[in-house]
């Protein structure tokens, strides 16, 4: 047979989990999905693989630079690095049979074959919604995004959060006002670094693009405006700033404000803050970034923002749209290194059944009445020692073991025992899905 | 901007769904991922792109022809063309970190660049199950895994279906005697085709293979052996056989099978096939095939079977399994195009929520209330009359509206209509999620 063994590994930059790990991420996972799905966003699975042609309509620089790229037959073929170009090219192909405004989410693994660091992933899932609509979008969806990630974040329980939102308009606006247009693409990218390189080299670097120092002053007294979110409004309005693209920005910026309040968010989980402009091009009005308090350093784990024509690679159609991402491999990497999450158990069942003797068809039926009262369970099958099986139970965390031996099946018993309290009960087999539910409304587990 | 428009379109070959069909589609995914995990399998999530080394190790001929494989940088990359190589090179490279038996299920997308054509896919889910030993694993097995695929389709409820079984043993046993053990390859591929091309064309090939006529005459006595499944294990338990495997087979047949009754599976759902081979050469044991009986031209929706070794070409470790595997985009492609199923409704949400006027804060609470019931709900803040609203709602097929108008934000009330009744009804706004739930109860929405 095969005598040269081949290594068993994976490449870097790839994140291959565990089983007790995988059961945690894909907690998070679905905890995200059905938040997305609790809001109307549909589900949408577009393929890996797409044609170079359509996939890179866009792209550019960095991205095309990292694109996992190949030949397959007379096709050039790439894989998605994105959610947001495959979301372009659908809505454009299938605007017909879509009905707008067309709420989606995605949440699958994109590739970008990068020099592989720390937190950097080459296959990595975003999970993604984004709003289209058909010639206009509502306001009130400005406020919608952040309230889905408010209950997100809520109830994934990292601890305190941030929404942080910002209007381009504003930035755009106030920028226009100084007459800085041509700079602004630059002095935006200066700005969106103030968190991590702070005021004074924000200056340095403003003054390198050549810029008047009384600009930069009202540049620095424009970014650095604290307060409430009420306040900073009303220090926004008070701005004497003949500009009508600033002035529809700060009226927007207020109005979604108020939506957000109006869909739950508590005033200290989102803040103003008009250093964020999102680098990308793209966006147009509001954008967000998200920050958990406790680990700030984390960076954003999660942004997005408004832009006017998601699809103007490939139609003429004007479909303005509002989206965010959640980076998830990333943030749960992130997580886990930073100790915020651990994997709880290595099993998803809550009862082990374990027969002592050979009787079979007894131990199936407990088994199968405790499955079909919906409580997943696993039965020990191996021959081994009652320890050795005890053992396996407490490995992989399972809360309850129902134990049959002789007397029991004599009986018409289990022996139930509950793993975290040690209690032992002798149960009638027809009523162990019901006493397991009864010990786990009690209890933790 | 952009003039050239870039024609938006996929790749042939690909599957991907519109909402609707999407909706089903995760219906039947979510109900596959629940029983599996109903029944202890953890969840996997290998990469898409491996190391061409590591995932060709077995492979050649046809497969290693389909695989889409190219380099990035300096490494000779593959997509995964099956989800059973993965959890072989998981499974060896993380022995020690693993509890056996170890039993995981992975839901995921494999790539097969092969010429496409009807009901063939480049890219396409399996889901697959599979329970590794270490050095040994029980029979009981055997009857698990046939179990969790009866309880899956009893749940997906795609009418009648068989799952048929045979065991590799009673075959290579019965060859063997035969002294037919040098083309047990050629004449299992011939048996395995007998219900597509007739017991006919199966003795004219064998004849082909200059196989005596008196050894046909006993294969096909053999593989035509009829009755009820007792029946047939009485048959072959009759048929004189001087050979150890044979006899091994027959008995893991007839215990097998036993289990199958011990986990519930009903008898007319199962049934002794004795010429199921499934080509593979790597199964060593119990083989499944299982087909919808009112379209057994589909074929088999779901196969697997035991192997001896998993992790052969990667260490010295004997780590015997089993497993099964469901073809998910050919099955829900061919089911469709059947008019087995079809899609419901293009929406996930059980209520929309249509403000007449502007007052969106009231709006937003009452959506908010029915969201925080658990309900999937979403708004329609687009300005557009009455009937466009209602239409909206009746397009997607969203069971219940909530009309608020001047009225209602007096009243503290909202206009609840049911969709599928045309009932309308005046319902405090604190009251509406219990209002939908008790209406979702007796109706059929």
């Amino acid at each position: 047979m095969a005598e040269n063994k081949i290594k068993p590994r994976i490449l870097t930059g790839f994140m291959e989990l565990l089983p007790a790990d995988q059961i945690l991420f894909n907690k998070i996972y679905d905890t995200i999905r059905g938040v997305y799905e609790s809001f109307g966003f549909l589900p949408l699975d577009t393929p890996v693989i797409e044609l170079s042609q359509v996939l890179l309509a866009k792209a550019g620089g960095e991205t095309e630079k990292q694109i996992y790229r190949f030949n397959k037959g007379d096709n050039d073929l790439a894989l998605r690095f994105d959610l947001t170009v495959p979301l372009a090219r659908y809505v454009a192909q299938h605007s017909g049979e879509l009905t707008f405004p067309f709420k989606r989410y995605q949440m699958s693994k994109v590739y970008r074959g990068e020099r592989p660091q720390k937190g950097r992933f080459r296959e990595f899932y975003q999970c993604d919604i984004d709003i289209i609509g058909n010639e206009e979008l509502s306001l009130v969806y400005d406020g919608e995004i952040p309230a889905v990630i408010y209950n997100i974040f809520r109830k994934l329980d990292f601890g305190k959060f941030t929404i942080r939102i910002n209007n381009r308009k504003v930035l755009n606006g106030f920028f226009e006002a100084l007459d800085l247009s041509d700079n602004i693409t630059d002095i935006l990218r200066v700005i969106d670094k103030i968190d991590k390189i702070g005021s004074e080299n924000v200056i340095s670097e403003l003054e390198r693009l050549n810029i008047d120092s009384s600009k930069i002053q009202r540049i620095m007294d424009f970014i650095t405006i604290s307060g409430t979110n009420n306040e900073k409004l009303e220090a926004l309005r008070n701005i004497p700033m003949d500009n009508e693209k600033f002035a529809q920005g700060v009226a927007e910026l207020e109005k979604v404000t108020e939506y957000m309040r109006d869909f739950g968010i508590e005033e200290d989980y989102f803040e103003i803050d008009l250093t964020i402009a999102r680098g990308l091009d793209y966006y147009t009005g509001t954008v967000y970034e998200t920050v958990l308090d406790d680990y700030r350093d984390l960076g954003s784990v999660c942004s997005g923002g408004r832009y006017d024509n998601l699809t103007e690679y490939y139609t003429n159609a004007k479909l303005p749209g509002i989206g965010i991402s959640i980076g998830l491999t990333r943030l749960f990497s992130q997580l886990k290194e930073a100790g915020i999450i651990r994997a709880e158990s290595s099993s998803l069942v809550k009862a082990l059944v374990i027969p002592m003797g050979a009787d079979m068809e007894y131990t199936l039926k407990a088994a199968g009445n405790i499955r079909n009262a919906g409580i997943p369970v696993d039965v020990y099958y191996a021959q081994k020692g009652m320890k050795a099986k005890m053992k396996y139970a407490d490995k992989l965390g399972i809360p309850f073991v129902a134990i049959i031996g002789e007397d029991e099946v004599n009986n018409n018993t289990v022996a139930l025992k509950n793993m975290t309290t040690g209690e032992q009960k002798v149960v009638n087999i027809d009523d162990i899905a019901e006493e397991i539910k009864t010990q786990m409304r009690k209890g933790s587990n």
